[in-house]
């Protein structure tokens, strides 16, 4: 049996998407190629309202972070990395690799950054050539106000580079508009679409940053794979995921008919509703504050530290969530990227009750009417 | 309509194993997927009859080269790289990208590497670090006889890193038989799988050197992928490109049921068929000599330089097949991976007959004959 699926990615996709990647297989050097590209480009400068399409190339979240240092961090480079979970210390990590200096700028777990943590890490250490912020902290299901951060750094300051594997496409991400460098982000999240494709997206402060070195990777030479996007006809420097690239063209068609900005409203009731259903059963949220709270991912807190347990009773019963990533043993992870809507908000609700009652946990059984209330609070 | 598809990669697939990776998602943390990598892991080590199952990770092979730089070359590193075309000037790149102080053995395009190149340039620069070779040569169709090159190298002398992205699954390749440390292919193919798969696989001693000094790339970092592979449950340490190891899962199956000895002789049948069938109609070979004909891909040389205008008026039949890659011109390159058969073989050939008359070629429509006797005259 297929077990329904409610991981922070890859996330459970339309039939449609997927069977378009079953499509007989065309040459990358081909007319069709070109134009599903082009396709694909248009509809993602209007997800992002950018000017240029971003660059997509073969590989996961992580390898679109590389793939910023690599192009936009020279081995010396003095680095605040604001980290609040496991995803920011990785892009920390990548950093360090690059040969960065880097300077820790640590938020607790369970919050996002705020233009404060900003203002107190450029008052340690002024004039940093680049900072790393990480957009929706999948591993905590806490979101950074990225256009507040981002407007509280000096005008032409540091370049600002964005971990956006788990918010591109579930919620506004608007890199030209807030001031972002460097945007790194992926297929199987808030696009739909199964993973391989890693997602890059330059501002031109950013581009001319990378022409203005040698990049140490053929392989993620971000204005090598710009040229090539920009021939007659656009395309990739070495073979790109075709299969997957068709899988994301339909997934763009049926975020973009559907309308953009009505998704991420969409996004964000469900996330709403979920928790509405969790706090009626007496589960506690990893993210206190509601403002910092992910319409894309939601962390619950089970009682115990019973994390793993509720993920293994999920399991049992077919449902597959996540537990707690590193140090963070008692979260249970629930993500809210798929279609879904009240039935599935009601398959989740019940299980997590359910799996609750396998573990022994006292969850009250009256969740499903203030659920509904909030599901139906708007005329959407 | 569909084009036929010759290009040497992307490769036309069966519909079973492109259905395969449209079935519902599942997670990279469920014993779904760990089953899955188990079983890919087994059977690629009988393809490559190696102790040790290679790494997967999202990527193209140019990737998977990259990922064999980042782990086996450290800068400074004096390598000898031996191009025969432009896949293996791009190994070359990468490796000089990696810092590597790279000494170009530069072998006639047209044929591989011999044992006397690898002693000629041993003279030349005797105790390198590492050597660069490609088995099979896209660009022109030449194959290198690998372990026969590998056998003048001296006795655990320098670490021998080969491209085999265009090899593996298509003609023997055996890398601890034959003392590689270092292989990179990856999925589309010889695989017979959608692109976007990289494959590496290193030697006792390749993974030696790699854990012997840090990785300047987290993405690309082999040692962190085995640890994970080596988990209780296999797996990757960031997501892997689900749907795609679904395919290739699928793929695995259809060559291993196939038989690979005998799947490796229908390819050689295959290509040597082709030929004939070319050479009755008049039409010479990049790759002069018959020994260094690769069974994956054949270059053709179009009369006249057109070989361009071959790959357009092939367009307009309906086919796809590929032009010279770089510096020449004149080539034609048609590819032979997917299964496909006498009709195949008749299509490929008709189509390039009809074509070289739009061309304005004067090619003799007696090919087919020549071609059957070679088709059949084996047993099999």
């Amino acid at each position: 049996m297929q077990p329904h699926l409610f991981t922070p990615g890859p996330v459970s996709i339309p039939h449609e998407i997927r069977q378009r990647g079953a499509a007989p297989l065309v040459s990358h050097r081909s007319e069709p190629f070109f134009s599903l590209l082009e396709e694909i480009s248009a509809r993602l400068k209007r997800l992002l309202r950018a000017k240029e399409p971003p660059v997509l190339f073969p590989g996961s979240g992580t390898g679109a972070l590389e793939a910023l240092a690599a192009n936009l961090i020279a081995p010396g480079d003095r680095v605040i990395s604001f980290s609040c979970g496991a995803f920011g210390d990785r892009f920390r990590e990548i950093a360090g690799r690059r040969g960065a200096e880097v300077i820790p700028a640590d938020i607790p777990w369970g919050r996002g950054a705020t233009p404060d943590d900003v203002k107190d890490a450029l008052a340690r250490s002024p004039d940093p050539a680049v900072v790393l912020f990480t957009h929706n902290e999948t591993s905590t299901g806490a979101v950074t106000p990225l256009g507040e951060c981002i407007a509280a750094l000096p005008h032409d300051g540091p370049l600002v580079l964005v971990d956006a594997v788990s918010s591109l496409g579930a919620l506004p991400c608007f890199p030209e508009e807030w001031g972002i460098d460097g945007l790194a982000s992926c297929s199987q999240k808030g696009l739909l679409t199964p993973p391989g494709i890693a997602v890059a997206a330059l501002s031109p402060r950013g581009w001319a940053r990378a022409g203005s070195r040698p990049c140490p990777s053929y392989y993620f030479d971000l204005s090598l794979h710009r040229r090539f996007l920009e021939k007659e006809r656009p395309q990739n420097p070495y073979t790109p995921p075709v299969t997957l690239l068709c899988s994301l063209a339909e997934a763009l068609r049926f975020l973009e008919d559907f309308g953009f900005g009505k998704w991420f409203r969409l996004k964000a009731r469900t996330a709403e509703t979920f928790e509405t259903a969790c706090k009626a059963m007496g589960l506690p949220f990893f993210v206190e504050d509601p403002a910092f709270r992910s319409p894309a991912v939601t962390a619950v807190k089970v009682p115990g530290g019973k994390g793993k347990d509720m993920k293994r009773a999920l399991e049992a019963l077919g449902v597959d969530a996540a537990a707690g990533q590193g140090k963070e043993p008692s979260l249970l992870r629930v993500a809210h990227y798929s279609p879904g809507g009240w039935p599935e908000l009601s398959l989740i609700a019940g299980s997590i009750y359910g799996a609750g009652k396998m573990c022994g946990l006292d969850l009250r059984p009256d969740f499903s009417e203030a659920a509904w209330n909030c599901w139906t609070r708007e005329g959407e």
